[in-house]
Order: C-alpha cells, then structure tokens, then sequence
C-alpha cells in the first residue's frame, strides 16, 4: 500500500535529540500542524476544533538505519536499553512499517493549520493522517500499561541559572525545562560528568552537561 | 512511503454489512489477530500480554469506490448522512490514506495470534501495525469528543424469538444481539417495515426486518 504525507510538522526540535519519547509527556511544548499544498483546503478540518485532542499518524522519517530484516524484538530505552521486549509491544520507531501515533491536544485551527501542544515529533516530520480523539472508543482509563508501568521513568532535578533563561524567549521556556527533566540523553548513558551535550530547540543552543541526578544548564546561544 | 501488512483479521463478519462502526462499541466481538508469514515470531510479541488493550493501525479494504482526487469533506452516517464534516475530524473511511485506527482490548496471546473484543474491522482486513495502548499517553478522561457527543446514537429495541436464539452458537449471541441493537442498516435508511435485510455473521444468515425502533429477528439459518 502506497500512502503520501498530507500535512508536515513543525516543531521548535530541528533534530531527534530531545524529542519527547511519547506524546504527553512535556504538555507545554507547542507545534504546528501545516496541510501540504494539495490538501490545503480548510474546509478538510471543518468541525476539528470542537474537539480537544487529536490523532496523529506520521513517518518515522529520522530512522537511519532500518533494518532490511524484521527484528522481532527490541530494546526500549525505559528499561535501560539492556532489556529486550517483542517490538509489537512497544511503541519503538524501529518497527516493519515505520509509523509513530500520537494524540496530542488541539489549541488552535488556523486556516489550513492546527497549533498542538504536547507532541512527540521533531520538525518536518511528515504525517499521514489526521483523526479526532474519540473518547467512547479511544480512552480506556483502566487499561492496565504493562511492562512500561512497571519501568519508572527517571527524570532530572534541572539547574538553570536565572541569567542563562533570560537567554529563551518567556513562552519557550516551560517546554525547555521539561525537555531538559525528561533527560535527552541516550538510554543507559555513562556518567559523564564533564561531557557537554546539545540541544537544538527553538533556534537556540542550549549546551549542558549531567552530573548524577542534576543537569546543569551551562549556555544558552 | 510504501507498507506492508504484518497480520491479518479473522472476524465472525464475512462483509462490511453489520461491522460496528467504531472499536468498543460491540464488546463481546471477538475477533483474532493472526501475524503474516513474514511476521510469524512470538517473540514480536513478547510483553503484549501484560497490557490490557492495543491499538490496530489497519486498511480499509473494503473501499469500493476510493475518489482519485481530494475530498475535504464527508457525510458521517451519525449525523445521519446529510451534514459534512471535515474529512480530518472524522474517522470516515473515505480520506487520503486508507488507514483505520482502532483500540481492542486483548483477551489472549497465543504464539502468533492474538485474540481481541471490540474490533470493528471485518474478516480479512489487512494490519500494517500493532501497538500498546499506554494509558499515561493514549488516555485523556476528560477530552471533549465534539460533534460525535452531540450526536445522539440511535439504538433499536431487538425481538430475537428464542426458537431463532437457539440457532446461534451460545458464544455468538451477545455480540450478534449487540450488532443488531447498533442497527446495521445504512444511515438514514427509509421506513421499510417489509424490507427483509442479510446479516453475514459467524457462518449464519441472520434475516431481519426493522419497524421503526424495533427490529425483528425473522430467520437464522
């Protein structure tokens, strides 16, 4: 089955490095959903603005290196990175069709666009599809989440000197900081305490390093 | 982009005559989800069993008549077909890529099947992914579901003669009564009390007829 992107996405994340690992988790990031040229037609998202959220099908179009043979399992970075799980029962971009989904929350339909926050996807990702949130048929609050209930997710305490956030426009800054709690680093990284890492987000370079628990913001260009 | 399907649907609906028009609507549908060749490896799904539901990325086969050029709008059938909505804030199965979505709840993993209630997808439906259903990203309780909550969902009274009960395998029966009580027939179907309708369900011919909001069971064989 053949299928073309209708929308692109565009997001203050020009690379993977520090996307969200799942929608949701960093509720102040805002993105921007833009129909291409030849589904441009407002008309298509008549009535999408009475509802709160929305469903995103898009390309895992960042996946280098995909495998030509199916892998039947893979490793999630909330387990460590050491623990192998079957790849259908985990939401891995490393996957035979290379499909993301996500329900993010509609703030606003402007023309042929549609201003999201909470979204796991870097920009220029391209999307498939576009669905409302249903909730008799798509919420299911007693859905017990598995292995990944059981993983405790690890979050950062962030050091961010106040004259380092004056540097990151005031409605970006929210997202940046939960982007930073939610640890960009690779699963199981080393402890690393000197290392500098990068984050591109919003246009700005956001340099840090990590030391046991605490991430230090140490320049913002 | 291109995909490939991964499993296919074995469903007691043969047609897409009577198939639920939205996942959990019919709850005691069971239906089993049974991995490609290709795909075959229970390890593709080790962990899935610790999960209560997931989500079915899957084609709509049954598309007779795909328009080659954009349609922006659809009649949704539970607005009983003459209003248009937006084709992007509705699950219509008439959009620019042929992909439903649906949550299942798992009842059981069996080496590379998977049995699952509350499908709407019909016997033969191609799958092209599989997925958990992660409540702390796929939940939200308190979503508004827009127009489809102002729409009041038309449900008929069933006479189901128990000479005509007995003809069902025991199994069957709630989900074929819950079939029914959806009403099957097209959305604003004409009153045509003598009209005698073919339900596909299970192997049986189910024959029934529909005056006014109650629908009569007229045949099981």
């Amino acid at each position: 089955m053949e299928i073309h992107p209708i929308a692109v996405f565009r997001s203050p994340f020009k690379s993977k490095f520090g996307v969200p690992r799942q929608s949701g988790l960093v509720e102040d990031l805002q993105g921007r959903i833009v129909l291409l040229d030849a589904y441009a037609d407002s008309e298509s998202l008549r009535g999408l603005d009475d509802f709160d959220y929305l469903w995103l099908l898009w390309g895992f179009s960042a996946n280098r290196h995909q495998s030509a043979t199916f892998q039947p399992t893979v490793r999630p970075p909330r387990l460590g990175g050491n623990e192998r799980m079957g790849v259908f029962a985990t939401r891995s971009p490393y996957r035979p069709n290379g499909l993301g989904l996500s329900s993010v929350r509609i703030l606003a339909v402007e023309g042929t666009e549609i201003v999201v926050a909470g979204a796991d996807l870097m920009d220029g990702t391209p999307i498939y599809d576009i669905k409302p949130y249903i909730p008799f048929a798509d919420c299911h609050p007693d859905a017990c989440g598995g292995w990944i209930e059981d993983a405790p997710w690890h979050e950062l305490d962030v050091d961010f000197p106040e004259q380092l956030q004056a540097e990151v426009p005031a409605g970006k800054l929210p997202g940046l900081t939960e982007v930073l709690r939610q640890d960009p680093r690779r699963a199981g990284s080393k402890h690393e305490p000197t290392r500098v890492y990068h984050l591109a987000y919003a246009g700005l370079d956001v340099a840090f390093t990590v030391d046991g628990d605490t991430l230090h913001v140490v320049c913002v260009s």
